[in-house]
């Protein structure tokens, strides 16, 4: 088994810190119990080398030997074939991890990470576009908060679905966004209460510090 | 092998026709070869037989055998076990493509569809949010344009991420959002030129007006 490497910012202004992607890909190797380093690349001056590796100059990649992956539904996924804690053997289960993992950056991220755009420029304008757009989340959200109040997690057991769907939630209860979805907000703190997420989380705190 | 059913709508209103995304399965299937049968849910009552398939109300999603798949994403991934006209079996080329799979749909589409709902509403205030969403599709256009100018497909040889890809930028072409990426719109005219996008579309436009 080749050493994994996962490369991210060398430093994030404040705001970004704890929601840097590299919490995904952490998460799921915490969660595994595989071995794994953390290499950085500037943030300030991303350079053609970089680019190759992300070729829209995001973070985080994973090296795996010699494949190099980005995107942290891909990695997750790649991932998956490593260890049954993230994504289970059996077709049936597989399938089903699979469409929510996808679910989790199509149906709802899709929605939510434009949305906190606005959010986050402080922009209120309750425009045409904007209204479709708040609803378009809104009504993800509540379907979504009816699939939780009935299950634990999204698949069956836990698996790479619920660390995409609960990281994608996190930034939307971040910028209070979920006053009406107390299932979805449950479900967040369930799955940030893992020793996984916890000790994911304080490591990209302490990455992102180390440079400042 | 069992038989492949594709379920969508019954009918959509004329505006969407041509861009529902069983488009993206039909598609697939069509380069692989495989067989398959088209079954309809109504649009217009949306009941909870529909929900447990796809909690979000949407299509579509795809039966194989005892196997229901919803999120586009999803059903391509599933379908590329099937076919190496959709994924490649060699590791290396297996997980490009399905890095380009997600970036089609994480890195460009969650930019270009939430622009697409401010286009689509008539929405043309420059609010300081909406000039962010602009800034960020058009960033996430150049990157994809830089890659496009210097190679025919996305990883190797065509994929389902080509399918994904060409059919999320066809959208933004469609709203005159290519105006400054010109290997991006030779991409989508090489790609909509394959026989098995010219069946798919014509295919979905007949399924639609026959319940006109």
């Amino acid at each position: 088994m080749t050493d994994l490497i996962l490369t991210t910012f060398d430093w994030v202004p404040e705001v970004p810190r704890g929601y840097v992607r590299d919490i995904r890909v952490r998460w799921a190797l915490e969660e595994a119990g595989l071995p794994y380093r953390v290499e950085s690349v500037p943030f300030r001056d991303r350079d053609t080398a970089h680019f190759s590796r992300q070729p829209f100059g995001q973070v985080p990649w994973l090296t795996d030997g010699d494949i190099s992956i980005f995107e942290s539904g891909a990695i997750l996924l790649h991932l998956g074939q490593r260890s049954e804690a993230l994504i289970p053997t059996d077709p049936r289960s597989r399938s089903e991890v699979i469409e929510w993992l996808f679910a989790a950056l199509n149906s709802v991220e899709m929605a939510s990470l434009p949305w906190s755009i606005f959010i986050f420029s402080g922009d209120t304008e309750a425009t045409p576009g904007r209204k479709s757009l708040d609803n378009f989340l809104e009504s993800r959200l509540q379907h979504l908060e009816s699939v939780l109040a009935e299950r634990e997690w999204l698949a069956g057991a836990f698996s790479v679905a619920d660390i995409l769907m609960a990281d994608v939630l996190r930034l939307v209860e971040r910028f209070d966004g979920l006053a009406g979805q107390p299932a979805c907000r449950d479900y967040i703190a369930r799955a940030t209460a893992r020793p996984s997420f916890v000790k994911a989380y304080a490591d990209q705190m302490a990455h992102f510090a180390a440079a400042d």
